[in-house]
């Protein structure tokens, strides 16, 4: 296995109209246009039994603030535990997938597709609406900074936080000089 | 599009003899067993090609130290650019999945699928070796924080370096007190 630091989400369903979450870190974008996410589960969860129920959920972006909450959520099985008191909840667009409004970002998702692999099913959903804590906003814009989101490093099993800027992105690489770089290529 | 940090990734193929390189920051592990890593990529691309070719590829995680060769190997395509002395490069188990030998971590992988998507295409492997500079082990265990990712903010296009260890996973949801909550359910 290897190292990774990856974000963590609080995915949410309503499971028989009562909201539900489970902590995800194997999650990625999928595309841009329309924007679409995908999210890696095991087999049996509650929180994707709710999922195939509404065909929505919700992708929430936690602070590390809410550390203790996000791991609570991924600790315990929805099928055993009530989870829908953990979290402030609130309803958008979609009007049953559950926003945990403690959260400085939240999606709305429509299910576009579950992909079975053999442990896995990676859950598949266009974005439909995203919410944003006027307070982690800069010039209108979402600002990472500000959101201060919770990453999970493993191996270790351990949260951080995000550091220092290093670099622009779609910039920094354009000083590089290559050996016989040819020029008319660029 | 929602706001988000995460980890970049150096994507390596073989083609036509050669190594070639994409940066790709939509990626996940989709399996544990066996170690299962799958990464998202635009529907025309030379490293995609290569490994299409050989059905291998290698996925290399950068340290900060070498964000201005990742954001390199992003901006420019390979169908322009040959990219293959951007990096010292060695080869593994697979013989043909070039290793970035600059970066604290390596995997090299076997192409399992491409699972196709409109706009984006999902390439599956499974990770058959680990390479972990020795200088990142504590304990004979890969230390992420010895690894110091490179990770990747948007909005705002910025590569950012981790912080501060927050809380242990698994652990600190342990004394979360919800109300009405049943013991016998734990």
């Amino acid at each position: 296995m290897p190292s990774l630091m990856l974000p963590v989400c609080i995915l949410g369903s309503n499971y028989e109209g009562k909201a539900n979450f489970c902590t995800v870190a194997w999650f990625t974008m999928i595309d841009d246009e329309p924007p679409t996410i995908g999210l890696l589960l095991g087999k049996k969860r509650r929180t994707v039994d709710g999922i195939r129920q509404n065909r929505t959920f919700s992708v929430n972006l936690p602070s590390t603030k809410l550390a203790t909450k996000t791991d609570f959520v991924g600790l315990y099985s929805g099928y055993k535990e009530d989870k829908s008191g953990v979290f402030r909840v609130s309803y958008g667009e979609l009007g049953n997938a559950p926003l945990v409004d403690d959260c400085p970002m939240s999606v709305e998702c429509k299910l576009k597709d579950i992909v079975e692999f053999e442990g896995t099913d990676l859950v598949i959903g266009e974005i439909v609406e995203v919410h944003v804590d006027e307070e982690c906003l800069t010039d209108e814009e979402p600002d990472i900074v500000k959101m201060d989101p919770l990453l999970y490093g493993s191996p270790g099993a351990s949260y951080f936080q995000m550091g220092n800027k290093v670099a622009d992105a779609f910039k920094v690489g354009k000083k590089l000089k290559v050996p016989n770089r040819k020029k008319d290529e660029n």
